[in-house]
């Protein structure tokens, strides 16, 4: 029996990318993102305009399918969330807060179209929680799945660099670190739970107003976690000329990662130590300085060039590697 | 017989990206690109941060090998030469110029690193021509080759929208169409000649100049063409609510085109009408408005929705198509 509602339906489900062609999946997603006051001029012209006061802040991550995320272990829905988040993290590293993005898809063209329409949904709420919004984009077919994601941002006075940390700082984080990599981990051996931290792995969770309190706090040096704490704070030691020491009593080692750690036979802290894609925010203040709310402890800044946990330069399996 | 030098010669064109790494590679590439006067935080940190007084115009292009370039047919200067091009002139479409850009590169490990530092410096002297840099970038393992360009640029005043055109208004065009859509059809023969086409398939070379220029001489709308003269043209008719009639009389096939349409059977002046990837510029200006320089006409708006060829709608192939 042919029932023209329940085909409409599927039909409306399986279609793909290259059926639908480039302007009519465009024309399905925009309206998912609504203009706020810093656009001038919103998608579809050559080119969208946003308010920039003086400066702009201007940052862009790639996220490709297999690499960064599984269509198997992610929603799109959770794919546009993590990718919104990683380039909101990068402003808010910054001490800025992000105004717009751009963000160009290379799609197969078997892709199912609702796939698109599910990951602009996810953007959609990933930038509400920051009020900015998507401005314009490109979309044409590739074998590989790939996701540009382009953030402007504003940043009151001058932004916090990586290069401003100074021996006798103290070290701060804001945000979970570790969370996302238990995440992986359970889902690499095949698991689904812990849920909060295979959540914590689709979805990550930065803190973004805590980027322009640290600022405004007089922050020194900042960045965020994406490719894991002792990787990421080898930028800011570079940068800055100066050695790095984390006091690895100061990680808060919660309880689903010594679950996780735990079940899989690995020492938990390792999770919070080289576990990327949390993008958590570290950073430098002064010695003395009252930490901003949300930030806390958890090392020194010192004479030197290296990181080192306690001491001791960490023998573990290092951050993210992007090649190789 | 093992000689040192020839063989270090050999690794440092051989070596691959995978086996240089992220970080050498980004630290290969980016002295390629100078700051200039508007990069107050430049490569190297979570964002950079450019000049923009009052606002900032942002559009993005992703070219994917094998849909937008072939490595057998452009190098990899030619292809940075091309992306910087297609991104700077979707800003000078809007009457702006462009300041800064961000790439976002998606690359197979087995990809010769030399190729990625000759793309680097393509973009450079494509950029030169505008006075912006690469302010930024990201750089990721993947299957397919997929380079993901934002452009930032600054505009006096109001940008110039697709959406500004009205009955009565005079079409007109700046810069070269159909060029790069002969190289590309003697490409897809074999051919490598004549040489001035497969160059401008190669490097196009769009009128940067005539968008802040029309915008000063009070264009009513403006695009570039990139997808095909009346594939580009339906984006005003649409966004304008007009009609668009050309006059095939008033465009010039020039010599070159000539000869590749009676090589290959082709009516020259297809390529002028659906060809991509020149980057010219159309615009629309009000009756009897004396045109900016590099600006000739070559039609008229009236009152309807489509796009016509000496006022019947044309028949020919249609401008590009991104899926199917």
């Amino acid at each position: 029996v042919h029932r023209v509602g329940e085909d409409d339906a599927m039909n409306a489900n399986e279609e793909t990318v290259r059926a639908l062609g480039e302007f009519r999946l465009i024309g399905s997603v925009v309206p998912t993102f609504t203009d706020t006051t810093d656009v001038l001029v919103g998608s579809g012209d050559d080119a969208a305009q946003l308010v920039a006061d003086g400066s702009v802040l201007v940052s862009t991550d790639l996220m490709v399918e297999g690499r960064h995320f599984r269509r198997d272990w992610s929603s799109a829905h959770d794919v546009g969330h993590k990718v919104a988040a990683a380039n909101l993290a990068d402003i808010a590293a910054m001490g800025g807060i992000a105004t717009g993005l751009v963000v160009g898809l290379a799609l197969p063209g078997d892709l199912p179209a609702v796939w698109v329409r599910d990951l602009a949904a996810g953007m959609a709420e990933e930038l509400a929680e920051v009020g900015a919004t998507v401005v314009g984009g490109d979309v044409t077919e590739s074998d590989a799945l790939v996701i540009a994601v382009t953030a402007l941002g504003r940043v009151e006075g001058s932004p916090v660099l990586r290069s401003g940390a100074r021996p006798g700082n103290l070290l701060a984080l804001a945000g979970r670190i570790g969370w996302a990599a238990a995440g992986l981990a359970v889902l690499g051996r095949g698991f689904r739970s812990p849920r909060v931290v295979v959540e914590a792995h689709r979805r990550p969770q930065p803190p973004y107003a805590a980027g322009p309190r640290a600022r405004a706090e007089g922050a020194t040096s900042m960045t965020d976690v994406s490719d894991g704490l002792l990787s990421d704070l080898g930028h800011i030691a570079r940068a800055s000329g100066v050695a790095i020491d984390v006091d690895s009593a100061a990680l808060e080692v919660a309880e689903p990662l010594q679950a996780v750690g735990a079940a899989l036979g690995v020492e938990p802290v390792e999770f919070c130590l080289t576990g990327g894609d949390d993008h958590a925010l570290v950073a430098t203040f002064a010695e003395g300085a009252a930490l901003p709310s949300g930030w806390t402890r958890i090392g020194t800044v010192g004479e030197g060039s290296e990181v080192t946990v306690d001491g001791a330069v960490h023998e573990g399996a290092g951050g993210h590697r992007h090649f190789g």
